[in-house]
């Protein structure tokens, strides 16, 4: 039995390894997705079932984001590689459009605090993963 | 009060930003940790209170791993940036070494299978990224 919901509308900067796996799955959710990236190479990664949008350009260059018609989002989610990136999306998002919940994937952990500063909710995958390992770490009596 | 507890012999390869920062805490939490990197650069990661030891070499060269006593290792990191790498660290470590726990990060998602098929614990920083932003993703009613 499906659950009623609903649907978000989520604007992914970065359409990489990590930004196309999660507009895959948004998509499947039955969010409506747009997804930005300045490599149009990079959709290659989309699901041939993903339903959303696609939009080829720089997403710090204001009219994208104008395109996406960011200042609708529920989310955003910043998810390129390069933090700088991020960071000036998440920003213009925040701080131009509005968007009430925006998300950026950090590399750097040193970069953690000016995310945060900024009241940018920032996910670090380094530190997620180093988090993982812990439990690896934990002495066995065998 | 402290817990007594048992401290484990940890072989870190790669001191990227990972490495390092799981090296720094293990070797905190009071555990023996060798590192091991081909860049010797990359150890000015470390913590000034990194007790471990470094070795600087490529730890696909079994002599590397001979060196680090890898024979003695209760748990072995790849946590290099390259699957290649990892996979191949891992499976030296795994079987010719006998090290009993092996753990490797993956980046492409498409190489986890192939991990897992060598009984290598692989975890992904993009799939946990990922899994964590679906938590992101549920609508709220405010």
């Amino acid at each position: 039995m499906r659950k009623k919901k609903k649907s978000l509308y989520v604007i992914i900067v970065g359409c990489g390894r990590m930004g196309s796996i999660v507009a895959n799955y948004a998509s499947a959710d039955g969010h409506n997705v747009v997804i930005i990236d300045k490599d149009e190479k990079s959709f290659e990664l989309l699901s041939p079932d993903f339903s959303g949008f696609t939009i080829h350009g720089d997403a710090t260059e204001v009219e994208n984001l104008k395109a996406a018609k960011a200042e609708n989002a529920d989310v955003l989610l910043a998810l390129t590689n390069d933090d700088n990136t991020n960071f000036m999306v998440s920003m213009i998002a925040k701080y131009v459009f509005g968007v009430r919940k925006v998300v950026a994937r950090v590399y750097d952990p040193d970069n953690y605090q000016l995310f945060n500063d900024f009241e940018i909710h920032s996910i670090s995958p380094i530190l997620l993963m180093a988090e993982a390992l812990r439990g690896v770490l934990i002495p066995t009596e065998d």
